[in-house]
């Protein structure tokens, strides 16, 4: 029976009579290609992690905390396409609420497994630990409620219908799904069902209907570009977006919340659209289209930069999930990687040259070594220092706006949270992209105040043998906060300011083996960097940035500022 | 006009026209004696911590994340009867999540503030960065609902009805309640309206006949016990129970959850109580009562000692925060404070001695210094170190069920989440003891797993000039855990094992000035303390306890750990 679920994958309980809820759960996290699952241990969930000692196929990585746990699933599903994360009933579910909501805002699929207490002290609604001591067992899935695509509590009775449907949520939608499960009923036999698989279709007569609009609009436009958005990485539409690209002989731009989507070595890709604080060349381009494609569109307010951004409805082509917009009109029922093939299929080619990219960190003089670090400088040595097939995990804070102007070589993967911008997500995630790609080279670039919050997975990458190099830049507080309120003097924003550690002693109090350096110029972080190319075979390795200026930043986050409080005092809503 | 709310506390915004929102808001807190606010700066709520900078009377206190400064604010209710935290819409509130829950287990109030983005914006719905990315700006209130005892929209119309209301529910009920603000509303002067004080109060009919009925049982009773709970100690009761047990001259025992919350220093007090599991000289006072009265009862699964505890509804007199039980009926609308001195004042006198009580740490032998850390050894040297006054943080874990059973002294404050049980919380909760009461010696006792989830407050600490004498438990993993999994070896758990920190290492990491000692003996524990001693009144200290062995426990978690085993193989049920 489970054969025809699992396919071609080997059941754990094959040949071991009928499943358990828990085989089966991991049967099916494995089947979705989910080799790791994060997570902290309590106990109301040990049979879960009991469960799955003995599996075959998929590893338990315990993190610090629950929250980390969230993140790491966060930064695992960007590399694998599906996560999962175990947690305990209430103490331990609801540290992790922060990722789970992020992961569901940013469209990362995650699978929340919670282990409850016994169900017969359950429904004798029984005061155990870890409840609200009011008999109530059902609160912590209502926190959830609106922060999950879907919640459910599994029983061996429900667990061949509810598992699958909620993966299949996950997958479909992008988001975090809840389930959790009594710690007696993880180990018992399950009740044989047919899932039934929920599959999306498109409308063929829809899609025909939006094809002939899109290429009324685009027959006579003589200037045609593709933008590539966040939900092109969610929804893994990058060969699409470069295929629509090459098919049309179209420039194409990202926005800030979809880098990387967009292969940025690809003649077609002319750099990064945001408004008035991104390149000018680009706006102007992407701005005076005549026909815009837009590919997995978030209109945040980072994506159309405090509303600086200048984009005609009328004048786009909106590809989405599940439907589409031309010109404004919409279509639905559509899978929008059917339409992305349509465009590339519609046979139009632009006659327009591809204009020349703007990437605003490349030069090509020698850098002085001698120069003590400021962004203008460490970023176009950062962007030389990328290889290609590279993870870059770039934490929120002046870091994400600098990174989001490099230029990325191909098969690079760039992590961010580009909306919910949480800031200590980048150092869980950036354990959940070595657990999820082993073999590639992870580069994770945080600030002193981020790492502060979530620096205790430092210490989980190094036990896991996890070897990324770690950028930490080193600015003695939240410089990106003192940017984001210009309403009063730095000086006055004493709650900016953070504890001044030393990160170079953080990694031997977490036990040492590490390689750790702190360097203050351009060329010592250069030459640190090749000492860690030497050494990331063997440890981790983590580079403190000691930038003299409290307020160094990229000129993008700077040109944000000055808008946002040009905005506040009336210059523009 | 504000002087009619703020009573003879002078109004920051007194003299300066109209209160703001955030002023008034201020003005509430500091009428209820909080001094300081803890949380996370974040750019939605800047003019909360603006606003905060140039208010007199009230600190900001930012913490590493916000998960540790809701636990810092319960630690700080814990001491001052109410604490604030202020956190930033989404990526902030949502990490507090489970330090709100577990301050609405535990009964203590705190008033959460989270600052929202601009109201305009959530008017039109707009994409913010920090939001879900489909336009509800509701979805964290709702999340946070079943975890508040009420959440509200502030706005300068509603402000001055729904901060005092909130702040009165939180009081009453001993919660946390949830308050959300938009940040270019915080600055805006508010409408003036009288608020309606919500004064609960004794229906005094009711009283007397539950009177009454006590008096009956009372009365032919030869052996009256009193056992005083958890709410004893968040509805500041202690006084109350001490004086029943003076005037009734009757023993008192103090359950697990109830620690502290009768003086154990008083002549009345007998110990302990816990099943099956602590002392047995105390179990057969307390289950041999003929009549008794229990004062803020949890009914938990901890303090029934996972139902081993033997009680008897008919024998008891419940007194809970706003009804009574006598003998299984119900008496509603009796505030129990008033019942207390009822009982307090009956006239009855027992008759039979107060027995001695049992307090299995109490030892007349020198300990031998040469000996190994044991769980045997050392907790009758930590309680010998205890202090008149001290403030004890215990951490959930190994060091939570052998400190409860130390004998406390006078005055001391007994803080743990006896219920909530959410391991990480000690430590943050102690930076909010400290802040509480900066005079007062606080000891924190932790151990490495509990530590590793949280360990950013010790910094937070370090910064802010607090002095705890912080005991770290070195057993290397979650020993509790691996009690509580008696289903398989030791060996098979794997994920109870964490990465191996140098504690002494980690506050040089974290800016080095601290005390900091590994110690191995008894004699080495006795001295590093006689160092801490000297060395506290100018910076945090910190004795990690090397215990060679990983299972080294309290016998009370021992009992507990092979009754629980008894009952899952169906020794009991």
């Amino acid at each position: 029976m489970a054969k025809t679920i699992m396919g071609k994958v080997r059941s754990n309980t094959q040949g071991k009579g009928k499943p358990t809820l828990g085989t089966y759960l991991f049967d099916c996290l494995r089947k979705e290609g989910v080799t790791e699952v994060f997570g902290v241990p309590g106990d109301y969930n040990f049979t879960l992690f009991d469960t799955l000692e003995e599996y075959e196929g998929i590893k338990a990585v315990p993190t610090r905390n629950e929250l980390n746990g969230g993140y790491a699933a966060d930064g695992y599903a960007r590399v694998k396409g599906l996560a999962a994360l175990i947690t305990t009933f209430g103490v331990g579910e609801l540290s992790a609420v922060n990722a789970i909501a992020g992961a569901y805002s940013e469209n990362v699929p995650i699978v929340h497994i919670v282990g409850s207490p016994k169900s017969e002290k359950q429904k004798q609604h029984k005061l155990m630990h870890h409840t609200l001591m009011d008999g109530d067992y059902d609160a912590f899935r209502r926190v959830y409620e609106p922060i999950s695509a879907y919640t459910a509590v599994l029983t061996p009775d429900n667990a061949m219908a509810e598992i699958p449907k909620a993966i299949s949520i996950a997958k479909r939608l992008k988001k975090p799904v809840y389930l959790s499960v009594a710690i007696d009923l993880v180990q018992q036999p399950i009740s044989i069902k047919t899932p039934k698989p929920e599959m999306r279709k498109t409308n063929e007569s829809s899609l025909k209907s939006a094809s002939k609009h899109a290429r009324k609009m685009l027959k006579p436009a003589k200037k045609v570009v593709l933008l590539s958005d966040a939900k092109v990485k969610s929804w893994k539409w990058e060969p699409l977006v470069r295929e629509v690209a090459e098919k049309l002989q179209i420039p194409a731009a990202s926005t800030a919340m979809g880098k990387g989507g967009f292969d940025e070595s690809h003649p077609n890709h002319i750099g990064m659209y945001g408004g008035a604080f991104g390149s000018q060349k680009v706006r102007e381009i992407v701005e005076s289209a005549d026909c815009l494609i837009v590919a997995g569109f978030v209109p945040s307010d980072i994506n159309l930069a405090s509303e600086t951004a200048n984009l005609n409805p009328k004048k786009m082509i909106i590809v989405q999930p599940e439907s589409v917009s031309v010109g404004g009109q919409e279509y639905t029922d559509i899978l929008g990687a059917d339409m992305l093939r349509e465009l590339a299929g519609l046979g139009l080619t632009g006659e327009q040259p591809i204009p020349g990219a703007d990437r605003p960190y490349n030069s090509g003089t020698q850098l002085d070594g001698s120069l003590p670090l400021a962004a203008k400088d460490y970023y176009p040595l950062i962007q030389r220092l990328l290889q290609p097939g590279d993870i870059i995990v770039a934490e929120t804070g002046t870091f994400a706006y600098g990174l989001g102007q490099t230029h990325l070589p191909q098969g690079a993967t760039y992590i961010a949270q580009g909306g919910w911008q949480s800031i200590g997500y980048a150092t869980p995630a950036a354990l959940g992209a070595c657990m999820a790609a082993p073999r590639r080279r992870v580069l994770l670039f945080t600030g002193d105040g981020s790492l502060q919050l979530t620096a205790q997975e430092l210490s989980s990458m190094m036990e896991y043998g996890c070897k990324p190099i770690v950028f930490v830049l080193n600015n003695g507080g939240y410089t990106i906060e003192k940017y984001l309120n210009f309403r009063v003097p730095v000086e006055d924003q004493p709650y900016n300011e953070i504890p001044g550690w030393n990160y170079v002693k953080l990694v031997e109090a977490f036990g040492g083996g590490a390689y750790a350096q702190r360097v203050r110029t351009i060329g010592e972080l250069a030459r640190a960097f090749h000492d860690s190319e030497l050494q990331r075979s063997d440890k981790l390795c983590l580079i403190e940035m000691m930038v003299p200026d409290d307020m160094d930043a990229p000129e993008y986050l700077k040109r944000m500022s000055e808008e946002m409080e040009k905005q506040e005092s009336g210059g523009k809503k």
